[in-house]
């Protein structure tokens, strides 16, 4: 699966604002990088009136709009949907996903933090807290930046998760013949598999998988 | 994969409105259904000023947002995705995908068809249509149908598509242990991995897959 940052921190302290910078940040380093914000109340995506919107009044479970330059997917769910499930699902093409929220999952955090929202930050080093940014003087164990140290936060997330990750291997047979992939691709179908079995129940995180599938009739 | 019937019809013919019609029939039936709409200009389904709307704009190639009733996601991509893969990727929990639109894949279709709008309906029997709804009287081989007989399109669906589908086998072991799926997340798992695999060179329809998954590093 692809390595996840949460980037956290109070309501109205500048989340969004530090994602609009260190997203370009990553992207010219080279690496394709994904969004995920957490809400907790439920959005309106769509726009009333329009087709996609009646599809989904008129009770289709999920609902897609396709066009030469992007595709969008708004899907019913029963419950939230865990963050491994969503990473694996649809973030498979990503080399990093950075969250907007989720400060109760165990996935490393960087929390934003400012004395005029909150008295102190909402994560300690329990956490996985890996830094904080802020523009504050705190005593702190975990590493502190200021809001124009944007790159040094590039920098880390680079060194921690996305530099020299090993890559685990795949072979994909058709027929008893070998199916050619390229490194991305490859990536791509591990990171889709394995989001889907690890939502299973009897999933472990690091065996070997075997799978086999024999054609039927549709 | 799950099976894709497309509805086409000229523009404002009333395809929308079928489709509002036919999704709760199918439900009532107990199948899970999704929609697709083709887009050939671009859509715009965020809002702006949005802090998801804000990560897509900062260069972000996918952004989600995840409540506990829903989730939505919108990717970046690189000209059309076909509709294999779309379904493949995103449809691997329905029982059926309807379009509307793809007047031009090869999937069955059914047409919306009003003389008022169209002089003749825009696909013939070599178009893979499996019926035209109508409220005209037209000499065709296709089966016709009357917009009042909704009932009547989904028992056709049904019984061509939904009844007695033989489903393809899939065998996962971990650590050599099998590991073990309620039939729903085989189908799932199934169509998540053809889908992907559908889209790669090399790839044809009715083999045998055989995959190894090693771990490494992350």
């Amino acid at each position: 699966m692809i390595p996840i940052v949460c980037i956290v921190g109070a309501s109205n302290v500048g989340k969004t604002t530090f994602l609009e910078q260190l997203i370009p940040a990553l992207l010219e380093r080279g690496y394709r990088v994904g969004t995920l914000k957490h809400d907790v109340h439920g959005f309106e995506m769509d726009r009333e009136g329009k087709d996609t919107w009646r599809h989904r009044k008129a009770g289709a479970q999920a609902i897609a709009i396709s066009s030469p330059a992007q595709i969008a997917i708004i899907r019913q769910t029963e419950g939230e949907l865990g963050l491994e499930e969503i990473a694996g699902r649809y973030f498979s093409s990503e080399d990093l996903l950075l969250t907007e929220g989720y400060k109760r999952s165990h996935y490393p955090k960087i929390e934003i933090f400012r004395r005029v929202v909150e008295n102190s930050p909402i994560c300690g080093p329990k956490d996985n807290l890996l830094a904080i940014v802020t523009d504050e003087n705190i005593a702190s164990d975990t590493p502190c930046f200021g809001f124009d140290e944007v790159a040094k936060v590039a920098d880390m997330i680079e060194g921690r998760f996305l530099k020299d990750r090993k890559r685990p291997g795949l072979l994909v047979h058709l027929d008893g013949k070998q199916l050619p992939m390229k490194e991305f691709v490859q990536d791509f179908v591990i990171g889709g598999i394995i989001g889907m079995l690890s939502t299973l129940r009897g999933w472990k995180k690091s065996g070997k998988v075997d799978i086999q599938i024999r054609p039927g009739s549709e």
